[in-house]
């Protein structure tokens, strides 16, 4: 398409038919290019078993089409029909503690249902025969945040899945127990057929069983993808499939599902009232672009204003909508898409913000709307341009499993730890990618590897390789821990790259959790590089052949390394043993002399500068007006220049 | 009865017979009055399956009588004995997340239990039959504290009385999907077979379904009170009845409840230790009167002291049981009732104070429960008075379910908000009654609508006509925002009623919850009327036609309207669109003018003044003396004076 | 054996067979005498239903014996393996919800199971039958912390256990109905067949039905243990036998279990970044001498540093293991082991800190763990000496379980206010042993009682007899408000124990919980002993025949008695009736000319004293250098000197 997706999820079934007439119109007037149709409607467009009712989405797609408004065509298999569910209850997910959930919301079947995965296969031909060739049919929409609410199904049809996926994976039950280190707590098994998926259990269950659950279940929705995929490629080739991601989404690793779809496409819900909401904001669109291998990627969903499932729905302050839109197309995405186009009068997302909402078009919201709609017009030129970055953030879903396990030296968040690294390149104005482990390093200059906790040998190798390379590592705490078994690096942890590091880790010593102290955070000091306070990590480091940057002082770490450095040819490892305050010195020391290049020299509070094609985005995430770069930014304002 | 209720429940199977002789004596000495007799008899009643043993109640019943005692006697359906669950394990009630309940607490039924009905109606016949004509039968006592436990069962048995219930309300299953927006997210429904309870699910349940869940479950419960009544009205129809209510007790519509017993009763256990006790027993006290329709009530059970659940169960300092019963009487009851007699020495209640405490009768609460039985003797004149208010407070079950469910603007506290206006009523010494949005409020002249966020179109019509048959009404924020069936008023909110405010509802917008600023509460600026901080809410109001009495200031809503008042003949219509700290200007100016008569003519800090009959009620809520009206009030203490 | 204990639990299945020769070596460099052998060997020992293979095991106890270590050997029971389970899922654990709970962790077997007991049983006497003559094996370890995870089961199985269990103590339904107060919530059951344990219920559960599901579950326990016993003795008559306690465990009441064990053992694992772990870790020492009747015992499990199960696991700081682990010598124990020799590299304990880390043997933690062999092996004199203490406190299950119930006078923690008492002890370096209520008493000058809330009528004797003897007893608040089927002892409570104390309690009065205040924990103010302020607790004592020794002041207690005593020939009762801040005014009056004889004369900060054999030892818990006793105490150092 020549120009940026703009506009929303479509609904009209929801509304007596006069709507649909101006709903056209007002989509029009709003600039909207794209609507995404059909999405909740497999109620309605099989009401009862086999009998199919089209005529009313015939009307929808021709009035659209004829309203020059293309559609993002859902398979519509997103909620399985009431009367579905009566027929076959087996398709309904069970939870760790074997509760059968019910009808009444949405999402209630098990990716592993072979009844559901019939049903659904049957409605996804049948549009597709109908409307593959459709002329307003832009790109077809599987299915629709898959694992948003059943993350894991513990269904005995799962058991059975997981069974074969191990059997698959492990070839024999005595591989299962090798990698899963069964001879711990007596678990050995005789054979595949004793394995179960990690149920509620009387205390910690088996690390590996319950890593394994997680590959397989982010597997099993891939399976529900493809299930959906291989009908419509077959029976319309020429038509572009995605399916909504959801960001930084634990259950499901997105590098495997991004690997399978037409083109990325995201769902992302801001908390306007959470400062360091335009941050991971940006850090989630970098995520996008980096799945899909750097193409041009759609923001999906998004709220104009309040969302309706957080304990106060804050509204979105004039500006921040547009500022938002306008970071996602700097990022490489071809279009914002809304969560949806006319607000809902009934049903659990009623409050729910929408571009159109309950007040009607003389309103604050549907002003922005069309406004918005207007500036994505005279930015159609971007599409399809692309974006390069130097610097890369490894990101890996075994690790976020892994470090968020129970039984682990602390309870962690990865993708807080994440964050905070992230936080310093945006500062300064650097573009992000994100990328796997073991993944071609080549175009970066420098990586950072938070939080890593697992590092199979080949990413061990690959990470060794860059530095080899001259390329800059830093790795933080907790980085290659752990085998893709779970199994220990023994000997001082990082496995091939305690070479790379010089350094060996003989003990982790986490400060005292806040709760104990009954005061404040207790924090650690550090001397030397990043000196001052650090908190939430400490442990201790044995040099091998590395120089010293910091130290910790005081403490039964007094004097250890905190931060070392090994250089090596042209390239250098950096190994940040500790959650240091000032990372800022950190990232400037990391940073000093490396090859990378800022869209801006230097960071303006509040203010993020982006280039994509010949246009530079600043945008003032601040409730103040800066001047910035020779330009006056108003209060959550931004301005899209042609680059210097 | 032409004395005062004064007594409590009285369980003599839990204590050797020969204390039986020792209690009528006691009860003499402390003034009792009345006794409720039998609430949890079931299982010595009827020891087997159809064997009654009655010869032990005679005993007690006849004793009572020689005493001068009258008997509120329970028809014991409270708690089904051991033996018939065994045999009728589809008695007990079955939770959301489908685990049966189990026997060995109390309530384990399912209102919708078939055979809990038979044989509760077998036994409340036999009870009917046997003491109907016993002289010292004062009423009958329904079951007890109905739903206390078990608010909701989501038994297969309870989903078939769910769809009968469903049939009976929208007729067809059309109608149904219509009402609950089904449309949305792919619910629709092909037959009332496929309807299921609000089970857990994966995600928000549809929010109409809940609804009309609350509504079938507080009419089960209704059901249970019926099928007793019924009998008792068929076998004893001079008798009066009652069953005891909670106060606001979320699960149960007591407009409906109280619509079918003769007089109602309350139970309400204040927490000594909460500063705000006094308050809300009053507002509870007035909830009674009002759901009455303003007949004299029966403060049915409370505490002489502490009870045993909660985490710590503080004491009642000495005078606080006599001013709160004084309340009660003041507020319209006719008596005051205390759980229990005698405290148990055994069993999950035996932590809970008592009229004649463990530890005998040379205590301090067994002093008090003589000295309140005295005083109460000289109160009998008021048997039968009745209270007129000139302010009402909406008060609304279905406002309170929607306001409450999750998906919504924010997690609001409807009690808390009600709260908060009752409190500046109460401080100014005014009576209130309290109402449904669609009642008769010509004997007002002023209603508040706190929250009130569910509103019929009847209901709407009733308010808009109140204002322009010159009454003041002010309307919180959170006020008409759905229809009865939950269907947003789309437009601007209010319905018919925004013509009678003159403004538009364009957006809410609440400040961020405390927990993502880290530091203080976040607050919003007001100026003009109530001006200050405000906290919890605010929004963007537009103007058609009406007064700005206050606007926000700072944030997004800077220089919007935050107070609106539209007048029109003698009526007006005030909107309050956030919570203002100082409510009390608010309230000030609200009530300047009008027509209404306080007890006393100025607040004074913690002194609470009623007139009831020929009586000024003034009592003093604090631990210091008072001088308050011409009298001087000891700490904790009451004056019952003839009124001026 | 004439050497301390030191080594700990050895799993050599989780290693490569190369590994096991070099732990031989490397256990003999670090002083190991004991090792652990077999906890988790089942799914080992018997791959499938009735096939052992022994091979693997003979290799080990051979190589342990030859390299002179002896072997305390597990009977492999713990964790029974996945093909039990799939073939006989009747032997796993149901909640109280009624789930079911599953394999992959551990202890997944209800301690009721027949089906287990059968295989357990076949699996103990093969392997009594194989090594019970082996010349290394030192001890048998019975199953591993019975009752860990699985503190309750309540499945049908457990259900039908525990009719049985009442049918052996009550005789009568009838006694079972008169003991449970069953008169009360129409609980009154026809048959023991219609008993059920406490399953979730509507609300609170009869408190006696609890109490006796806590002793039944106990029992369940001791009786897989016995199970066990029963065929080791029959075997191998001349081993002794242990099984490893949990320290202050509630769900087991270690008395009874106790009592069946030839030598106690403990497994305690200190928190290092909490203050109070060396007086809590010192407590339990005392706990474990005292179950044993004094003889000496085993330190069985605890960590060389970090453990793997909190939210933030601290490693130790230098020297903090070896104090800890002096201080259970000191406190009596004849050895003390780790768990694990080898930390594992893989499943749920891999970053639970080991003698021998993962780093090596280059490590902080093997010199730490060779040096303390090196010293212990100095200690062997002590082996076998007993210690005597002048001071009990008075420890009950029964009491813990009542005071923890729901519907109680308030959330109390038992442990915590007995570590209250104890600390002060500790400060003064007076050795502690703990006695059941019941027990005699007649070796102790003092005895305190805290929160005893439960006491037979033999106890309330025996604590009588006590005091006529002359002895000091001080009786904390909610002791001896109920008898030992949870009735209240009526008439001011304290049962037999009135007379003694000379008071009767009137009320219980505690203060306002913090969270309703707002702001500060309110107090309570005390004048006279221990003046100051108090928390938690307040009641209203009535003297018949006492002194006064302490008032409260203000509130609703003022001038009502805090504190009394009444002193009888040459023994004196003392009553504390609340938590004073200052209860070390309180503890040195009491011991004021008691003929107690403390370690060191004065408290010194921090720093713990005991005498055992011919030794003194002086441990220094803090992190700065101490002079004590004429010893410099480095900072976490210990001096263990002859003493004088």
């Amino acid at each position: 398409m020549d120009r940026l997706w703009y506009g929303g999820d479509y609904n009209p079934e929801q509304w007596p038919s006069e709507v649909g007439e101006e709903d056209v119109h007002l989509m029009q007037r709003a600039g909207v290019t794209v609507a995404t149709v059909g999405v909740f409607s497999w109620a309605k467009l099989e009401p009862a078993d086999g009998r199919f009712e089209f005529g009313w989405l015939d009307d929808v797609l021709d009035r659209l089409h004829a309203g020059g408004i293309r559609v993002d065509l859902a398979t519509a298999t997103a909620s399985p029909p009431p009367w579905l569910v009566l027929a076959h209850p087996d398709v309904l997910p069970v939870t760790e503690d074997g509760v059968r959930l019910s009808v009444g919301s949405r999402q209630h079947y098990s990716p592993s249902s072979a009844t559901y995965r019939r049903y659904a296969g049957r409605l996804v031909r049948a549009i597709a025969d109908r409307y593959g060739s459709h002329p307003a049919v832009e790109a077809w929409h599987v299915n629709n945040e898959l694992g948003c609410h059943v993350h894991r199904d513990y269904s005995d049809e799962s058991a059975a899945a997981f069974r074969r996926w191990l059997e698959a994976r492990y070839g024999s039950v005595d591989a299962l127990n090798e990698a899963w280190g069964t001879a711990f707590w007596a678990q050995a098994y005789g054979s595949f057929e004793e394995v179960m998926p990690p149920r509620t259990a009387p205390t910690f269950r088996n690390p590996t069983q319950l890593l394994d659950f997680d590959r397989f279940s982010s597997d099993a929705w891939l399976e529900v993808y493809r299930a959906e995929a291989r009908i419509l490629r077959e029976v319309t080739p020429g038509v572009p499939i995605t399916t909504n991601f959801m960001g930084f989404f634990k259950p499901i690793d997105y590098w495997s599902h991004a690997a399978e779809v037409d083109f990325v496409s995201d769902d992302h819900y801001v908390d306007p009232a959470d400062p360091a909401a335009p941050v991971f904001a940006a850090m989630t669109r970098d995520l996008m672009r980096s799945l899909g291998g750097g193409r041009p990627w759609i923001l999906m969903e998004q709220s104009t204003s309040a969302v309706n499932w957080r304990r106060r729905n804050a509204a979105k302050p004039p500006g921040m909508h547009r500022a938002l839109s306008l970071q996602a197309v700097a990022r490489g995405a071809d279009g914002v898409m809304q969560f949806q186009w006319r607000q809902s009068a009934a049903g659990a997302e009623k409050f729910h913000s929408a571009m159109l909402p309950h007040v009607g078009e003389d309103s604050r919201v549907f002003r922005e709307t069309v406004a918005l709609g207007e500036e994505l017009a005279s930015l159609a030129d971007l599409v399809g341009t692309r974006l390069s970055a130097r610097v890369a953030i490894l990101f890996d879903w075994d690790s976020w499993w892994a470090l968020e396990q129970p039984a682990t030296p602390a309870e962690l968040s990865y993708v807080a730890i994440v964050l905070r690294w992230y936080t310093e390149l945006w500062r300064r104005h650097l573009l992000v990618d994100f990328a796997k482990p073991d993944a071609d390093l080549s175009a970066y200059a420098v990586v950072v590897a938070p939080a890593t906790q697992v590092l199979s040998t080949a990413a061990q190798e690959n990470l060794a390789g860059f530095v080899a390379g001259g390329g800059r590592l830093v790795a933080g705490y907790q980085t290659g821990v752990l085998d893709d078994r779970l199994h220990v690096l023994l000997g001082g942890y990082l496995g091939a790259l305690r070479e790379t590091f010089g350094i060996r880790i003989e003990e982790f010593a986490p400060p005292a959790e806040p709760s104990l102290s009954g005061g404040p955070v207790p924090a650690l000091a550090i001397h030397g590089l990043g000196g001052g306070t650090a908190r939430e990590w400490g442990e201790i480091v044995r040099i091998d052949d590395a120089e010293v940057l910091a130290t910790f002082a005081g403490g039964m770490l007094d004097g250890l390394p905190a931060i070392t450095r090994r250089r090596s040819g042209g390239g250098s490892a950096w190994y940040v043993a500790t959650a240091p305050d000032d990372l800022a010195s950190v990232v400037d020391a990391v940073l000093d002399g490396a090859e990378v290049e800022p869209a801006l020299p230097h960071p303006v509070d509040g203010v993020e500068a982006v280039r994509r094609g010949n246009r530079l985005f600043l945008l003032n995430h601040t409730d103040q007006e800066i001047q910035a770069a020779g330009h006056r930014l108003p209060s959550r304002g931004a301005v899209v220049s042609p680059g210097d």
